[in-house]
């Protein structure tokens, strides 16, 4: 089992230290559950869905390396408590503990970790399938943020629709908003397109308007944290702002994420938190790059995570069982 | 005489050196023409109003330490070279020189550079009157780069707008955005606005449409470098993107600038070339506060230096002489 981040291959767990990236290309092998909480807590692991198949491939691990019941549950104690707001993880910890027999624990962990892996490629291919046929030959698309394979188990929700459309031999460019503060874009979807040979250009998120008006941008893609029942969904900061410039460019915007991350209890945006992050981020860089500060440190900061697009600047949905308008997604 | 980057008083010249801002406010005493000229290309004086009356002053300073005829003349020549593409440059220069009275000129060099320095003043509280009648009472502005005193020997054109609303008393709060990759609202119009008291935020260029949504920012100021006779003009790259935003949240858009920088022979915005600029700035950051690099070096970068935002997106533009809709500029 390989994905971009991580390496499951003859009872060898390693997972790439993306704090390292795009300078350094580090592995690290992980011997123990307790190597992974490190791994997940300093971000070494990260990506709701990578996270969880993380953990419990680091449970499989263990079990393959004969520990103990007791010890086990105890690891995924620790585990699950090693990224508090990640979903996924606990939805992961669960599947894995839910019911075991005490007497043949191993081999169904096993088996239940290597399956949580096998689900996650799989929705990233439906995903990946259906997306890719929007895409038309000599598109440049522009993505945010990093919603690529580095996230994943699988190939990723938005790049890996392009990374399929560029095996279909597909002629296409893909434009890359470097995604302030955290450079998500800068750092890792670049790092990530490299690896796949697919055609890039790193820009600044305030130039994306200029390209659009250029005729440059055929194609908005991105992913999703939570979709509402009736399509409004929050993401990155940075995506609602490309929702309304391809609306008044009139270039299509479509989301790209598994089932997993509509949320039908959510009616609509206005329901989603926006978590403010840390004031330093928007001060200055920070990484295993280097820190620097630019801005009067006394300065107050606005640092919303993520924000809300209404379901109305949305073309499509593409979901790993199909492409659907926002009114349809449920 | 005195401005946010230049003093001038008792025969004793000084100017900000804006590259170590804004952790470090250093000022440096300028003896000798060629001083100045050093300053000019070191971006030490920086913002193209500024560098014509730093330069004219230099040469009226010059005068006072009794520099001959053949030695100003030289002088003047330098410094015109010391920033080739600053129009305001040539023009102070031209000023300066232009029929000057070999018998008498220092008296009128001194005379000349100070008229340039009183101009630039006027032009600029010309803009910060007229603009300041369209910011009302609790009023939060967004504004873009640095369009302040720290480019000009007055006041600047939008942030001198706001700072005269501020000092007429009206509750007044400013966004800036950081305005990537050369960060001049996170390190320049930040600094500017601390010095002023004017309360700001700061912010990361993709965060302002959402701060639009959610109903946060009533109007938009920003600079122009070049105003084509139809009203388009050219200023800073990721200004388009704010007038687009503010047109679909229906938040007015106003250009502050003084009536130099229209362009009549400029017919409209695809008349106006758009430099790209060195990548590098995009793969990092990089200035007295330091350098990092977070992108993969060999990635392909767009780097525009400005873009062009068509007429129609403008409410009004602000000039030292009133306030006009676009089709009345000239």
């Amino acid at each position: 089992m390989t994905s971009l981040g991580l390496r499951y291959h003859k009872n060898r767990l390693t997972v790439l230290d993306q704090t390292l990236l795009p300078h350094q290309e580090h592995w690290i092998d992980i011997e123990t559950p307790q190597q992974m909480v490190n791994c997940i807590k300093k971000l070494q692991v990260r990506g709701a869905p990578l996270i969880g198949v993380a953990a419990a491939l680091a449970l499989g691990h263990a079990c393959r390396n004969e520990i103990s019941f007791d010890d086990l549950v105890s690891a995924a104690r620790d585990l699950r408590n090693s990224r508090p707001t990640a979903v996924n993880l606990m939805y992961a910890i669960d599947q894995i503990l839910d019911g075991l027999d005490r007497k043949d624990f191993r081999g169904q962990v096993i088996q239940r970790a290597e399956a949580l892996f096998q689900e996650d490629v799989d929705l990233c291919e439906g995903m990946a399938n259906h997306g890719s046929t929007l895409i038309e030959e000599g598109d440049s698309i522009l993505t945010h943020c990093n919603a690529g394979g580095l996230a994943t188990a699988g190939r990723g929700t938005a790049v890996g629709v392009l990374q399929r459309a560029f095996e279909q031999r597909k002629k296409i460019h893909v434009f890359v908003d470097e995604t302030r503060p955290l450079l998500q874009g800068g750092r890792l979807t670049a790092w990530e397109l490299k690896q796949y040979g697919v055609p890039y250009t790193l820009i600044c998120d305030n130039m994306a308007a200029h390209l659009m008006r250029e005729g440059r941008i055929q194609k908005v893609m991105v992913g999703a944290d939570r979709i509402a029942r009736n399509g409004d969904f929050a993401n990155k900061i940075g995506t609602y702002s490309l929702a309304v410039l391809a609306h008044h460019h009139k270039i299509p915007f479509f989301v790209v994420a598994p089932r997993t991350t509509l949320d039908p209890k959510c009616s609509d945006g206005s329901q989603i938190p926006i978590e403010q992050r840390d004031p330093n981020e928007v001060l200055g860089v920070s990484g295993s790059f280097g820190k620097v500060v630019w801005a009067p440190i006394e300065s107050a900061v606005l640092n919303p995570a993520f924000d809300v697009t209404p379901h109305n600047l949305v073309t499509g949905f593409v979901l790993d069982n199909g492409v659907f308008p926002p009114d349809q997604i449920i």
